[in-house]
């Protein structure tokens, strides 16, 4: 699989964007609001970071509450979330979407559930 | 810059490997004894994660007391640490290593400090 991005929990995706942006060379390639949430796509040359602002309740807000800023996820491109949906369930991972749905950006995603993978919160990601 | 890797402390890296191996379709790429550490990376399409488990005290062991496993930093490549380390210092972002040092798998590397970067520990690696 291919790497796709890293997602980060902020409290001000503004901020970490023009950081980001000059520190990396990773201009912005989308913005949206989702779910309540700003999440704003910085370009690598192969690849993403993700920012997740939270204005509301949910994952991420939470996520922020407990742990604080820093790396939610990694996400894995793939040309067929539901095979590698179905490829991870026959693995024993645990699935925390047992169907894709909309990300933002247009994307459909999946992720599969932490206690599984290492701690690792995993995303797979169909541009 | 481009995404290198995302750096993950586990207790048991052989047991992780063998998942994600199968799961991302990441096959190993490499294995060293560093600095107390079994390090192990895979293979992705277009970059790596690297397994951290430590075997005796040291940063990686602190991470898993505190945090338990999961996500500990991402990398990105650059083709001259030194002078992206001079550029991050430009921008007013605090340093964990001011001039790079040997890493894993030969390469240089040096770490920016999480609390300059929105809680997310950044790795400039060179191969």
């Amino acid at each position: 699989m291919q790497f796709d991005h890293v997602g980060i929990a902020t409290p001000d995706a503004a901020a970490l964007a023009d950081l980001f942006s000059d520190l990396f060379d990773a201009p912005i390639a989308h913005e949206e609001r989702f779910e309540g949430m700003t999440v704003l796509f910085l370009e690598l040359e192969d690849g993403y970071f993700e920012l997740l602002e939270p204005h509301e309740g949910g994952a991420i807000a939470r996520y922020l509450d407990g742990h604080g800023p820093g790396i939610h996820h990694v996400a894995l491109a793939t040309d067929d979330v539901e095979a590698a949906l179905a490829a991870a369930h026959d693995l024993d991972v645990a699935l925390i979407d047992e169907e894709p749905r909309p990300g933002a950006w247009g994307h459909e995603v999946a992720f599969l559930h932490p206690k599984s993978t290492g701690g690792v919160l995993v995303e797979f990601v169909q541009h």
